[in-house]
This record gives C-alpha cells, structure tokens and sequence, in this order.
C-alpha cells in the first residue's frame, strides 16, 4: 500500500513537534525527511524517524537548537548546530553558505555539534533556485575500512553536487564514497539475499558476500571495492568527506564520528563535537554570465544524454535523472513502507498519541 | 639507469627556452613537469616532454602566453590561458586562488583555453605552505564512457586535494576518477599484459581486458567500474570535474576536449576555448584557529596510519604516503627512465641542439 505525501508529511510532523521542536524547525525537518522518500531514497526518509526520536530520548538530540555561526571570513563560516538535528542544522548552515556567496561570490559552511541529515543532495539543491552551485556533505559513524585495513575507519561520507542548468532539469549527483551504501545491505538483507562481490569484506579483511557482516565487525568497502580496482580512490574520497566535514569544523570525525543508533555507546575520546557537515554554494555568475553558463550546461546534459547507450539500455542517465523519476510518480502514486517501517510509526503514534498515517 | 633529478631539469628548461618559453615560465613548466617523475607518476613527467612539444609545434600552444583574469568576484577568478602550456598557467591560477583567499578566507579559479597541466597534485600543494587547504583538477580528452554509454565522452577527469598538518606530512590525494587512469594501459601495453577485469571495455560496451582496446574505440571506465560497483559515482565525479573545469571556464568540455596527442584532430564545433582547469584553497583559519586544526589533522593522520592492517600488509597508508616515499628515494638515487623515453628525448636533443641528458 501506498501513503501520500501529505499523509506522511502531517505525521512526522506531529511527531516532531511533541518531542519540542519548534513550528518551523518540525516543518522543515519534516521536508528534509521526506525528500528521501520522495525521491526514492527509502533508507533515508520516514524509516528513520524513530531513530531520530531514539536518539532524542537519549539526549543526543537537542529538539530546540540555538544555531549559531562561531567563526566566519568573508567567504566562510563554521556553525554550532548545538545537538541539533541535522535536518534542521544542515538548511541553516546551507542558508549561511548562500548568504556568503551573495556577497563574496561563494560561500563554505563547516558545521559541528550536529546530528544526522537526511539525504545529501536536498541540502546542495537549495542553490539551485539561486543560479548556484549548491556542495554538501557529511561524515558519519564509522562502517567503511581504508583499503588495507581490517578496520572500520569511515562513514559512508556521501558528496552531494547540485549544478542548474536553463531549460534542461539540474544535474544532481548524491552518492555515498562507498561501492555500496548502507541502505542497499538492508534491503538485501530483508529480502535474505548475499551482496554483489566488492561491496563488504569480514573482520580480518576477507572478501565477503554476507549482507550481514557489518553486525559481525565486518566492514563496508570505499568505492572502488579494493586495491585493484581504485578502492584507494574512495578511500581518499571519504577521508576528504572526513575532514572537511569533522576536522574543519570541530566536529568528532573518524572512527570517533557518532553513531546514528541511540543503542551504540557514543565513542570514548571523542576529539570534537558531534557529527560534522560541510556546505558550498558558488554563484554562477561569479565566474561568468549566468546565461552562458546555463545555456551550456543545457549543451552538456543535453549531449551526455544523447550519448549512444550500450545494449539493452534506453538511454545514458544524466545524476539526478532516477531520483527526479521517482518524485514524479510518488507525488502522484503515494510512496510505499515497508512493513517494519508501519510497525516502527504505530510505536510512534501509539507513544505520542499522534494519529497514525 | 637513473638519471639525477638537476640532469633532467637542464636538459628539459633547456627544451621549453628552445621553444621560447621567458626563462621564468620555462623554469615553472619544468619543476611541474619532473614533480610527475619525482612522486613516481612517470606517465605525467619528462616522458609528455615531447608531447608538449609537439602541440607547440601544430600551433597548439602558445610559448609565451598572456595569462590574465576575465571575470572576478572577491572569492573567485576566471582566468583565461591564452593557450599556454597548462604547467606554466596552472601554477598562475592556483597563485590567484591563494590570494583570492588571504582576503576573502576561500579563493576559486575556473581556467579556461589552457593545455594538459602535469600531475594535478603538485598545483594543490602550492596550498600547503600558506596553511591552506588545496584543490585541483582538469578536464581532458575523452577516452571513458560513462555508465551505460558505449561511446566516450569524458577524460580520465582527475582531483587532488592537499591539506596540512603541524608534525605530520600533508594529506595529499591525487587521483584519476577512473578505475585506472590511461598511464597504467601504457604501462601494460609495454609489458604485453592484460587489464584486471573492471578497467575498459570494448567499443560496444563489453568488457574486456585489452590493454590496447582503447586503440579500437574502447573506453575506460569511471571508478567503480559497472554499475553494480558504483560506476555511476564514479561517472558522476568525473562529470562534476568536467562541469567545473569546462562548463564554468568558458573551456571546452565532455566529448570536445582538446586531445594530448597533436596528431589528433581538435574536435569539431568545440563549445568552449582549449582545455579548462579548476582550483581552490582555503585558508585553514578561515575555519578555526590554525593551531587546533593543524592539531586535529595529526591526530587524524596518525590514528588512520595506526588503524588495523590486513594480513600481509605492513599498514594503513594515507594518501600522499607513496609519493612522498618515491620522492625521497628518486631525489637520491636518480628517475629510472623507459627506453622509449630516452629515444623521444634523444630526438629532441637533435632537433634543438640541446646536449642530451
């Protein structure tokens, strides 16, 4: 069965604002939320709602955040999301970094003492409807090991790319460092299926295919799966994820980041505070003329998707293009849960006496 | 045999004054050149020397250049190359950035009408000694075909990052955002050995392990190698180092960058001027005190080198770590030069009357 968009919308809602959040902060947390399910990112929507109220519960959460930029320049500034939640922290943060590149042509937010965020690409596609290049992303608890090491080192650090374009909708690439993110075990592991090889390794750095290693000290691999096959590169990648995210802003970062789980002990010696985001917007017109940028932008995604496809394939896909499908029929079709998704909101309507979906 | 690194640097000034390069920008094309031989990327170093050449002799590239910004903004530069060699425009660009970020915290360079740049690590590093973070990264021809395309539409696309630490050495990633990037092909190509699985497919879109398939309309692949492996990031980033170097310069881009090899043909209807480049730095304080970040980055470097090796591997590297090893062993023990290295450099001594190394 289907749920539409308002129906989910009207629950999460009601969700947030009993556990404090102020009016605007429940609504924009809401939308954040949602955008995943909306655009076909089912790990990152409404499923996590009940995770965010666990780790509200255990007072990692703060749900009435006072936001505040600690340290600026001209083009910069590293926020104090004060245990926010991240899908209310990472839009201020992204609203500082369109504000600077305003004035200075572009703007870097670092933020620490967050939480989790929802799904990259909303927050880079807040610069869109500025004519800007919108940049986000964030570290997260440690799942991923560096090639060569038995071990977990990383969070799956997705990088979000949100580029307009004129007529031709944006490009918009979200992907986590890793081969395979997190979400894609889960759904393998509901339906008790093995991974593709390269995706996980055991805990002494064996190949695996199991989709529930992880639970025994297994790890996720960074992009590229291993030594051969570039897997230094997503490594690299992640570790810049990492760092612009964690050590830039002061937030904890490495095998320290914060765990999403309200169960898992926070890491001992954490070196900063939080999980730590990393925004940029950049004005296109800081570089050249709006039209001529767009117009070419139009003549790139034009001709990438007129690229000639391999095979049994319609068409060469431009970044954005599934999740932009998925939206389009959602808004329409409603958007499936799963079943233990139903369970986990009726445990939330049934505790906050909030009418269930 | 091993060649000292100062025979390599006379004879190779040498070559870029012959051509009529100001003894200053012969100067710079050269240290960039040889830091390729230096950090053991020998595809990049003395062994393109006659390739530049070459494109200098097609009228390609221009020997004394008129480098100069075109469209400012207090945070960022569009400079436009005036078809110089891209080792001596690169180096100009990354100045601009640094000082686009003494004032305004960040600076960002777009470089448009350039030529191939050399290793995009070193422009990076000219971060490091302000403090600051670097970036760099450069369109090139295109020889990879993005996930679902047979035909090839991006270069091997690559991005570096440089970032300092206090005691630690920096963390400096350079990569080709393709599984392998064209210089390990050549490597094979000499050794008459095939490809691991994963690195290029056939002109249909198979896959293959020619190490010669690019000679036959091949492609390489973006990291990740197919889709089930994350192809598509890894396409996704070659296409964001495509858009930000091509699309927001004003240089060519995607299918219409300008080849390497001068006897290849400029593409036809080329949307934008020569090669495109794209730089960044960030002042450290920009962000926090430079203290406590450069305090935090040791302890990043250190607990990443100390994370748990697999079996058989001695340790965990951070990026930058075999470079810098390669370099401390070459500026002692001389540059191992291939055999048909030392013919192309033979035929330049003869041609320019240049005593040979």
């Amino acid at each position: 069965m289907n749920y539409t968009y308002q129906s989910l919308f009207d629950f999460a809602k009601a969700i947030f604002l009993k556990i404090g959040c102020p009016d605007a902060d429940a609504d924009t947390a809401t939308k954040v939320l949602l955008s995943a399910d909306l655009r076909g990112v089912d790990s990152h929507g409404i499923a996590r709602l009940i995770g965010y109220v666990r780790l509200w519960e255990v007072g990692r959460v703060n749900a009435n955040p006072q936001i505040r930029i600690v340290h600026e320049s001209p083009s910069t500034a590293v926020i104090d999301g004060d245990k926010g939640l991240g899908l209310v922290v990472a839009p201020y943060a992204m609203q500082v970094a369109i504000d600077k590149a305003k004035q200075a042509g572009t703007g870097w937010v670092a933020v620490k003492n967050s939480n989790h965020y929802g799904i990259a690409g909303i927050h880079a596609m807040m610069a869109l409807e500025h004519k800007m290049i919108g940049i986000s992303m964030t570290n997260a608890s440690a799942l991923v090991a560096p090639t060569f090491s038995t071990e977990r080192m990383l969070g799956t650090n997705p990088i979000a790319y949100a580029i307009p374009a004129k007529h031709q909708p944006p490009f918009v690439a979200d992907f986590a460092t890793t081969t395979a993110a997190n979400g894609k075990l889960e759904i393998l592991q509901r339906k008790k299926e093995n991974t593709p090889s390269g995706w996980v390794q055991d805990i002494d750095g064996n190949p695996s295919q199991d989709a529930n290693i992880l639970k025994q000290k297994g790890a996720l691999l960074p992009l590229g799966g291993d030594r051969v096959h570039g897997s230094h590169k997503g490594y690299a990648l992640g570790s810049i994820v990492d760092i612009l995210s964690g050590v830039l802003s002061g937030a904890s970062f490495g095998p320290w980041a914060p765990p999403f789980p309200a169960y898992v002990p926070l890491p001992e010696n954490m070196p900063g505070e939080g999980l730590g985001h990393f925004f940029g917007a950049m004005r296109v017109d800081a570089f050249r003329t709006e039209d001529s940028f767009l117009e070419q932008m139009d003549l790139w995604i034009s001709r990438f998707r007129e690229a000639t496809p391999v095979p049994g394939q319609d068409k060469v896909l431009i970044p954005g293009d599934p999740e932009r499908e998925y939206e389009a029929e959602r808004r329409v079709k409603g958007i499936p849960l799963h079943e233990e998704v139903i369970a986990d909101l009726q445990t939330l309507s049934d505790k906050f006496s909030v009418p269930m979906i």
